[in-house]
């Protein structure tokens, strides 16, 4: 189980081998959300996502012989890199399951890293099926994209320096609001806020239509997603919320925020303007909450979980810029 | 005279008011230009360029008397929003003169950090001379965009932090590249490097057609531009280097380094795709001279000055990854 001693361990395995990113602000974003709003940019991590911290406290908690076989992971893109990176830097083989839908920039980045890419239709096939037959024909090792307990603990290391940098600033009270797709970081930063941030409470963030995290909070139950296509914010499309992190959640954070895909887009190019970083999609829904969001205090850091886009999709956001 | 004791007072001065900004790194963009490559990302400093940390050294350290009755200064626009964000932080009236054809971005945030903008024609009209007359006038205190002592030992808290950072990686050899207009951030940066970490030496950058400072340091003679205008670099056109950068960096710096306006749009597009960070083409020359430049050495660590773009500019550099 996930707890805070587990959470510091994983941040003390992955010194040197993870960016502490910083925690920017723009006087005139502030002015545009009507309130004052740090972002913790997760987009500067190495392979562009905070998802290197997760597969990191995963693979280097792997017994030397375990992951000498190499490790197997399924994601639409930045947990592949993640894990494909991680993997690379400890030497062994990784194989990543990736939709055959993911951005191209993603699924390139991956093979890169030294990978070996397997396709699936994300509609028709079941990534978990595929993984488990390669994991029994190779002797791989399943680094699971959320609900696992040393990937928890490495995303939680996001919330232990959320904490330290709140307290340099004097922060002790607001909201901390985060990209959500099965929970894995949410829950991980509701942890260490818990034990070194008390007053800084976790809000989840997610686009309309796959709000299964937010609606769950508000049931007390684990509710599905109707729809695993359909929105732009494909790094953050989960079936439901995992049986590890919902607990935590439930216990921790909520009510759960939820923004549109054009909100999401207008915080890509705001970040763009004002903070001059490049957002994907899925790693912007917690910045448009604190941008958009009325039912948020007064001081919100939100979490920018991810910056693995394609021009086009830059593109399609610099233009709500011109509206 | 700006030397490291300055500069150790500047960086003090300034602590909770500047970021420390990240240094980056990808190991595609280190397989793309065959050297292992650092970004120190100013970009994502506060205003979007490494300018606040001058205007704010030269700002604190005037008597509160004489700052009081404000300040004034001429710039193109990074220099503007750093003088316009220290001046209202420290709660005193500031006006700045800006080129009539800078970005708009930067004369709307100048203008939206509080301070009064004046705009002038660079091709006709001396802003040197604009400025003298303010100063007379309003008893306003003018603060130089390189050549002044105070100035100089702001910019020098990026090299303080350079050489801290390349410290923690096991770094004592290579080359520091920075975008350079009059050398304020240049002559600072050597100065630090000088104390701190004296196996990095400084390199300047620079766009074709506007290489003052290159020549400079090539003939051990100020040289001067032919044109103010021509390049899409706009944040690091001055007419020369200045009469206290150029002396340290004829010592401490140099070859000086010069890549083409397209190379610098190529450099903003590869630092979207692999860094997530978002720079101005005058704020992407060092990156360029580390990816395209075969004159340096194997580790390279580039200064990414700023990141003031307007969204028009940013689809000409994404443009080029689509050729």
């Amino acid at each position: 189980m996930t707890d805070i001693a587990l959470i510091r361990a994983a941040a003390s395995r992955m010194a040197g081998a993870v960016v502490k990113t910083p925690l920017l602000s723009a006087p005139l974003l502030d002015r545009i959300a009507g309130r004052r709003v740090l972002v913790k940019a997760e987009c500067l991590q190495v392979t562009g996502s905070f998802k290197l911290r997760g597969a990191w406290a995963a693979l280097s908690a792997l017994p030397e012989d375990i992951r000498a076989c190499g490790v197997i992971a399924y994601s639409s893109g930045n947990h592949a890199q993640g894990v494909a990176l991680a993997a690379a830097r400890h030497g062994v083989p990784a194989v990543i399951v990736m939709p055959a839908d993911a951005p191209a920039i993603k699924i390139a980045n991956t093979r890169a890293y030294g990978a070996e890419v397997i396709l699936y239709d994300r509609a028709t096939e079941d990534r978990d099926a595929i993984g488990a037959a390669l994991v029994t024909e190779r002797g791989l090792t399943l680094v699971k994209p959320y609900d696992d307990a040393q990937v928890i603990a490495g995303q939680g290391s996001v919330g232990l320096e959320i904490a330290t940098e709140a307290a340099a600033l004097g922060l002790r009270e607001g909201a901390v609001v985060t990209c959500c797709g099965g929970g894995g970081l949410a829950a991980g930063i509701a942890l260490a806020l818990e034990a070194d941030s008390p007053g800084l409470r976790l809000h989840t963030a997610e686009p309309t239509g796959f709000d299964d995290m937010a609606r769950s909070l508000a049931t007390g139950t684990i509710q599905r997603n109707e729809r695993l296509k359909g929105s732009i914010c494909d790094a953050i499309l989960t079936p439901q919320p995992g049986a590890l992190t919902f607990p935590i959640l439930q216990r921790l954070a909520g009510p759960g925020q939820v923004v549109t895909d054009l909100e999401a887009l207008q915080a890509v190019a705001l970040a763009f303007r004002h903070l001059h970083i490049v957002l994907e999609p899925g790693g912007a829904v917690a910045l448009a909450a604190a941008l958009f969001r009325p039912d948020l205090p007064q001081t919100v850091i939100s979490v920018a979980t991810g910056g693995n886009t394609d021009a086009e999709m830059f593109r399609r956001a610099l233009a709500t810029l011109d509206a």
